[in-house]
């Protein structure tokens, strides 16, 4: 098992097989065994596979091709409306549009969602996840009708590996993982990081293709630079006022 | 694999014995191989077996006993002060300091973390989230001396369990599933989803328990009341800006 999570890839090309909807149902199932914050279960899975609904979605992920080339789209969502209408439904008084109840159902989205990959990848399918979700939720919510309280964390492109990837870089384990508390680093601990990343050729052509002289710089310069991330935190923060999570 | 992610229980109570060193870096090795945001690796775990260090962790998981009892309590944050530091050494400038960031390591976070969990249940270990993180996450930054840019968002458990607990109950699929976009719920569902629960001898008990008339009112009232909620927002939205992710 170890063997087969270390095996993990990010499949961007897909096949023209569908998935077979008892499996899909089953993969589902299992995701929903997953922990989560009280059993109250607050989050939803949009599974969207009819052509029409990924074009209208596809704008919201910059386009990125998986959305129209994958066979099952994944929208997993912070959700405290199916909670709030029970709660209303039985003399209780719901009171779960506060920030720290959107914390609570983000995360259960995510241990879903996490929970979906691996047991997809276990079943030969393959998996991306799309970062563009927070970034345009509000054009999210607008194409999956997300009621009050329901807000897009993250989706998840899945079908058959066209082909399967090589394995990417990982830091080593010391850079991720401090022992009892954290142990600030030394300018001499960084630069040991990241050396094997900045020796690699395959980066070394990155940087080149990308005309900057550092691999960091393609990061701040051009992948996440700062006028973006600051560009869709404030419609993020719009979003989740919008959807009632924030005063 | 399906079968074994269906097995799936959170466990409160470990035996005595201690988790191999080589063991538990396998399992952190494999953890990191995990999905996350443009391969920063924006995320960090913090690994405690210190009972010094577990006894002033205890508070702020206001004394749940599996901080005391585990062998290992596993803290996953949201870390962009590694990746920043990285910027800095190399002529970049980077632009971490915001929510759209922290949404992303925050999710990176819970990936590692329900990765870090699938890996250790399959060598037979139990684990058990803790949602009280995010509750005193100010607290667990001093304990773990934590710096800028980095927030504790969950905290796992793990030892070898004492007993195997029994499943807990789960709605049925087409509460947490909608298929192409959102369905919003009419009463009848609501009603149907939740009959199975309400009917359960389990949960009549837990509400005669908790003085209650129903089960939502557990909830509203006693689990996760508005009171509260309102409190840890506000709380967690000052960690925000202190650790420099909100302005």
């Amino acid at each position: 098992m170890l063997n087969f999570l270390q095996q993990h890839r990010t499949v961007r090309k897909y096949t023209d097989q569908t998935i077979n909807p008892e499996l899909l149902n089953q993969l589902l199932e299992t995701t929903c065994r997953a922990s989560n914050t009280g059993n109250m279960q607050a989050y939803s899975i949009i599974v969207t596979t009819d052509s029409a609904i990924k074009q209208e979605l596809s704008p919201a992920h910059f386009n990125q091709p998986m959305i129209m080339q994958a066979p099952v789209v994944l929208t997993f969502c912070a959700d405290f409306n199916r909670f709030t209408l029970w709660c209303e439904q039985r003399q209780a008084e719901p009171g779960y549009d506060n920030f720290q109840s959107f914390m609570a159902t983000a995360q259960d989205a995510i241990i879903a969602a996490q929970t979906f990959c691996v047991a997809a990848e276990s079943v030969g399918l393959g998996i991306c996840y799309l970062g563009t979700t927070t970034y345009n939720a509000g054009e999210i919510i607008k194409t999956l009708n997300l009621p009050k309280l329901v807000i897009p964390i993250t989706t998840i492109t899945v079908g058959y590996p066209e082909t399967i990837p090589p394995k990417t870089d990982r830091l080593p384990l010391e850079a991720i993982v401090h022992r009892e508390t954290y142990h600030e680093f030394t300018p001499n601990d960084i630069d040991q990081f990241y050396a094997e990343k900045e020796n690699s050729q395959f980066y070394k052509d990155f940087i080149a293709e990308n005309d900057k002289t550092t691999l960091a710089q393609v990061f701040t310069d051009i992948r996440y630079p700062r006028k973006n991330n600051e560009f869709f935190s404030e419609k993020f923060l719009q979003v989740l006022k919008q959807q009632g999570f924030l005063k």
